[in-house]
Order: C-alpha cells, then structure tokens, then sequence
C-alpha cells in the first residue's frame, strides 16, 4: 500500500477514552475502525468508530470536525459504510485523522463523550452493504494442503504459481459475527455409498481468512495497475468461509464450490482500514528460487518492498459441553496473513486485469490462510487430516469436523514493538442443528 | 409452474396495437414481457410493457387499472422491476390481467395511446438490478460436448445426474443487449508454450443461454420445496455468457471459472413473465433408462409433467465485414430448451437445498443450451471444436472463435400452432478490440 505514516500512528497518542490505552486492547486510538452501530435497541443504524470499549457516533460528532472530514462525518448516519467508502480515500484520511485528533486525551472530551455508546450496550450491524463477494485461494500452504489430498504427489496445480486464483461467491448469505449458522443439507457421497444422499453435512468445516472490501471502484472494461490497485482497498476484516466439505467434495466438479460454501458466510464488525495498518506492512511473501516471477502485470517494486501484511489470525473452538462448564475456548490454529503468496495489490490487480468492474462494498476473500507449520493450518480439512486425525477438546471431546453447538471464534491482530496493538475483534458463530 | 392459463392466454384476443397482431410479432397481447425505457433521452426511466412495436408506461396508465393492479402499477416509476417484483405473483397476475384487459382491441385505446412510445424512439434500460448472479450447467448435451474435449471416454463426471451443477458468477458486468463488450485480456498457455503470458483473448466465445430472474426471495437457512420452487421466478431473459476459452482453460482448476468469464454478460431488455410461458410448459427431460431418478428433494410429479419450457432459442454472427457489405447475420445455432436435463423448478430447488437464501432481483443462468444435433450447439467450442473445424461465414471468412468486429446476436421464441408466437426479441452485442 501506498498509504503513509502520519500523526495518526504516533504511537504516543493516547485516547480520553481510557480504556483505549490498555496494553491488551483491540482498538486503541491508532486503530479507530469503523462500522455501524444502534445506540439502543430500535434506534437507527449509524456508523460509528471503535475506541476502547466505546463507540463513536460518528455523524453526531462531525460538527466537531472541519472540511472534508466534516463532510465525510456527514456521510455516516446512513445505515452502512458504501456511502463514506464512496467519498474516496482522501475522505477517509481526512475523518481519521479528525477522529484521531478529537479522541486523544485532552483534546474534545466534553464534546464528544455524550456521542459515545459502550459496546457492551449497543446493537452491532452489517458495517457494509455487500455488492460482490470473490474469495481468494492465496496461501500457497493451504493450496499445498487441500491439494495433498487429491493428489499426493503434486498438490499444487501448474497454474498457481502464475494466477492468483479465485471463484465468485454468495454475496446473499454473509452475515455478521454473532449470527448462528444452520448446518447446512445437501448432496453427499462417501466412497463407500454406491449413490449420493441428501441430508445434513456430516463434515462442516471453518475456513480462516482475512478479507478487505473495495472502496474505490473501477469502470468495466479497464484493467487496475498493479501499482495502483491497493489503494481500491478500503479496510479489512475476519472472514469464515464456512464450508461443508462432503457437500464441496461431491458438487465441485467442473465449475468449483457452490453449495458447500454459499449457505453462510461470517464476517468481524469492524472495518480495521488499510490506513490503520500501514504500520504493519512488509515484504512480499518470499517466492523459492525456482519458482517464476510474476508476469509483468502483476509485478511491482513497491509491492515486493511493502505489498505483505503482518497480521496474526487465530481459530478457537467452543463446545456446547465447554460453554456449559466455563472451559476457555481451544484454540485450533494460529496464522499469519505473511504466509500468503500473492499481495492484496496482485489480488485486485489480478481481478480487475480482464477489465472485471470492481464496485464499492465489493468483499474479497484471501482464501484459507495456512502457514508451514501445523499449527498454522486455517481449516479443520488440513487441521484433522480430513477427520481421520481428531483434535482433542480440554472437554475430553474430539472433533474430526464440528459438531452442532460448536462456536467458532476468530481472533485478529497487528502487533509490533514499541506501537499499540492494533486489533479486529471477534468473528464468531455457533452451529445450529440442521433445519 | 404452476402458473394455469386464463384469458390473458386467449388465442383470439387481439390488441389496439397494430403490430401486435403480425404473425411474426414477438410481442403480441399474449406476451407483455415487462422492461424499463426512457420515452426520451433525458427522460427518467420506468417500466414499461412491449406490445408490438411499442412500450406502454405502466405507472402512467395505472390510474385505468382498480385494485391489486393499480397498486402494481404504482411501483412501476421506480427505474427497475424489483419494487414490482416484490409485490409477488398475485400482483404480478393482477397486473397482466389489467394490461391484457386495457391494451385489447376496441379497449382502452383513447386514455391509453398517450402512454405509448415507439420502441424505436426509446432508450431501453438494464430491466433488472441483479442482486446475484449464477450459472448452471443444466443442458446434458453441452456438459458432455464440454467434457469430452477432456474425457474423450467418459465425458460426463460421476455427479452429473445427480447435481445440477452450478457456479457463482459476477453481477457487476451484466449488461444490456447493445451494449458494445471490449475482448478480455487475461493469462492464457497454449499446449506448446512453456509458460503463460498475459494479453487478449485468443478464443473469446459466446453461450447460448435462458436467463431467469427470482422475484420471490426465501429466508437464509430454509429450503424451496420442489413443488413450490417454480413460482420464486418471475421471468425470463436471453443471456450470452460470454467466455475467453483460453482464459478459462487456464485458470479454472481447482475453483472453476473466474476471469474467463467475468469480464461480460450480456441479457436481452424484455423479462417474458413466468405467466405468458404458461402455455409453452412441457414434460421435463426424458431420462434414459438407466439413468438415476432424482434424489427425491428434486423430484416432483408435476415437475415431470409440466416443468419443461418448450423454447426455440437462436445465435447468428454478424462479422464487420458482413455488416459493412449488408449480408444477412449467419445462423450459428438452433437450440430448444426441452434439452435441458433439469427443470427451472429443480435448479431454485436445488439452489436453496443448503438453505442459501434467495434474492429479489436474484439471475440465474440455464448454461448453454445444447441439444444432440451439431446444428443446435450453442457455443463455438463445440460448434467449431475448440476452433479446429472453423465455420464459413458467407463473406467468405471463417470462424474458429469471436473476431473484433463481429456481433452475436441471440433470438429466441416459443411457438406453438393455434396460438400467438411469444418472443423475447433480441440479445446482442458487438466485440471492440482489447483495450
């Protein structure tokens, strides 16, 4: 990303609200995503910035603000971020940095604490109304993994090295951490079934991912250069892409995965924005000595510098045996978004270089993100071997897949020393019983 | 469908409108297939009927209908159908009725003729905001042309019979008929070439497909019964696929089509509601033998009956040359969508079989419409084999696959004797150079 560093990430700058200065918090002043709120039960949708354990209404605020910030501020009472992504990135600067400046402490305190809502007491929402839903398949261990178990001698297909691949999902079913998900039914064969069946997924899976929504928009027919593409991406979030893979395995041939992924769709409430993570940009992912440059297009000085995001995602799992006794969720996998082979520029540039409109609200998906080691591995697919190796719960269950009544809960963030650490929240869900 | 036939069926009725009454007519009285237009340019948009030669604004002449039609009529200012679609099939029906009733000879002819525009002066407009777009493969006859380029042996996979498969497509670059497509530029590998490259298309195709919008949603989490599925469509449309084979062939492993077909999709302007097919409903596809029955959440006695849509559908190619010197579009193919292996009804059924939920303004696809003769291939990978056997144009050129210059046009119809021919007028689009 191109984005700068500015008296926005003075890692000094302390917030009035003091609950943003702990040293375990998610959102701290440097961080300030947004997302759409009700104050209360049955009051409108507005959008709102998360600071410590507080919301800012943020339209509420914007008389506090000058020029473009006050205009963007203006943009926010509309029930989800399309309109103030709409404003373009200079907006976005401009109100982050007049939230900055108007959150620290001892600045406008007086003004402001009576448009802050705490978090705990506020109905969260939807932060984007979502256009277009794309996933990505760009963790080169994930596609090694998944690979592996079609083809043990040469999991990774002649393409990948070369495109970023990708498959258009389900915009309709997306919904907001916190929203239970239906198992989902469907036809399903094992290689022991002479004929398929349909019923509820016996094998329903998570997928660990990060994702980023468009904010900048592009014409049909026009490709986005690489050098540019980055700067389309308005912010990022968590992203489950749940999947029921006896559906997925059965269904997928020719045309790829479709019902074993569109009945659900889980995302975090806040939009961390790319500005806010600049701190944590770094190198492009380190391709093997034999593997081939990227064609032209997709290949970027300033990309390979800066294109990589230092960002840690975390998968827990919650029983309905666990939740009942107060046993602390069982983390599952522990991932870095550095494992990725192909930068959020080479995704969109890649996307949009068939001349593919990209539209504001657009959801892109990274794909599974897995690294080298185990631990590492974002889905229980590659976590359990297919089932066939289950992960033992501090509950004396085991899961090959999940269970009904199983929460998944997705943990993110950007750490380094010396600045606060820069968080995403939750994405969670727990799994109802098949209708 | 469940759709029974009424007076707005009645072979005899006969409209003030001249041209409706042609023989060749595609928009007799029996028809009025909703679109949205501009009576001028400038002029806001709003929905219209076609009958004939002209387009009727609806929310203009309401004021002629009484009750359910009137109100129906009222939601037609807005510039797309989804406010009429959300009223649902009884309005729907209420509505037809009215303009059946208030178009017809010897009727309505002096308060309505003012609300009547030429076609031919109008600007036709997108009919549909579409919410999500997805394709199926439903025609057994292409999925086995297409599978046999790389099975020679067993051309269509195991699940075939069993799943009507089915991908996500994009939304985004759906466009109207005349609306110019620029050749996609993408990565694509010959057989003997060592490694990629990026830049035009080589093997830019056309697919000869039925559209179908949803105008009845359903919940996320809950499935569409086969005997019910059928009345979750409003109506149906001309769609070209648009596909860069070279693109396609390239990237699709393992997730399927993504930027060898994004780039375009092309619909035709007149939604042919659900209602005016009623008289065209035909048994559903003749299973051979020995082939499996459907699992039984896609299986419906009525659906077998009647689930079937007895369609003609058409592609010609205008080359520029052909354009230049005033010859006549080449017929490419001549299809019927009774070829189909899967209703209407059992693609929404399957499609909400996961409980993914539908949308108002939802387009799915049939996928290209092939029957067992060449002469009704509706794609130029099989009508040409991959390029291999090129088609003589009558200016003396040859097409392996889509040349600058040239158009495709789609016509499609259904006709039955002692009764009115029923048209969807025309899909086109003319392909400019890659930019």
């Amino acid at each position: 990303m191109t984005v700068s560093l500015n008296e926005t990430h003075d890692p000094a700058r302390r917030s009035f609200v003091a609950t943003a200065n702990a040293p375990d918090a998610d959102f701290p002043i440097q961080n300030l995503p947004f997302g759409v709120f009700r104050p209360a039960a049955g009051l409108p949708p507005r959008v709102g910035v998360a600071i410590g354990d507080q919301i800012l209404d943020i339209a509420a605020a914007s008389s506090s603000f000058a020029g473009l910030a006050a205009a963007a501020g203006r943009a926010c009472p509309l029930p989800h971020l399309n309109a103030l992504m709409a404003l373009g990135p200079p907006a976005w600067s401009a109100l982050r940095l007049a939230l900055s400046r108007a959150l620290s402490a001892g600045h406008g305190e007086e003004s402001l604490r009576r448009h802050l809502t705490p978090m705990a007491q506020a109905e969260i929402e939807m932060p984007v109304a979502v256009r277009n839903f794309t996933d990505f398949y760009a963790s080169i261990f994930h596609a090694t993994n998944a690979g592996r178990a079609f083809r043990p001698d040469n999991p990774l297909l002649p393409n990948y090295k070369y495109v970023p691949v990708a498959y258009h999902c389900r915009a309709s079913s997306i919904r907001l951490s916190g929203t239970p998900v239906r198992r989902p039914r469907g036809q399903r064969k094992r290689a022991d079934e002479a004929a398929p069946s349909y019923g509820p997924s016996r094998n329903l899976d998570f997928e660990l991912e990060l994702g980023f929504y468009v904010g900048v928009p592009s014409a049909l027919g026009e490709t986005v250069p690489i050098g540019k593409a980055a700067e389309h991406i308005f912010g990022f979030c968590l992203l489950n892409d749940w999947s029921a893979r006896d559906v997925q395995g059965w269904e997928y041939q020719p045309l790829g995965p479709f019902l074993g992924k569109n009945f659900a769709t889980t995302v975090s409430p806040w939009v961390v924005t790319a500005e806010a993570l600049a701190p944590f940009r770094t190198a492009a992912f380190t391709r093997a000595a034999s593997d081939p440059a990227p064609l032209p297009h997709l290949d970027d000085a300033e990309d390979r510098v800066r294109g990589g995001l230092d960002l840690t995602l975390e998968a827990y799992l919650v029983s309905a045996a666990m939740r009942r006794d107060g046993i602390a969720p069982r983390r599952l996998a522990r991932t870095s978004s550095t494992s990725l082979y192909w930068t959020v520029a080479q995704m969109v540039a890649h996307h949009a270089s068939n001349g593919c409109n990209l539209e504001i609200g657009d959801l892109i998906g990274s794909g599974t993100i897995s690294g080298p080691e185990r631990s590492s591995w974002g889905s229980l697919l590659e976590l359990t071997a297919r089932g066939r190796e289950p992960i033992s719960l501090p509950s004396g269950e085991q899961r090959g897949f999940i269970e009904d009544g199983d929460e998944i809960i997705f943990r993110g963030l950007a750490e380094k020393p010396g600045y606060p650490r820069v968080g995403f929240g939750e994405c969670r869900a727990v799994i109802l019983p098949a209708e």
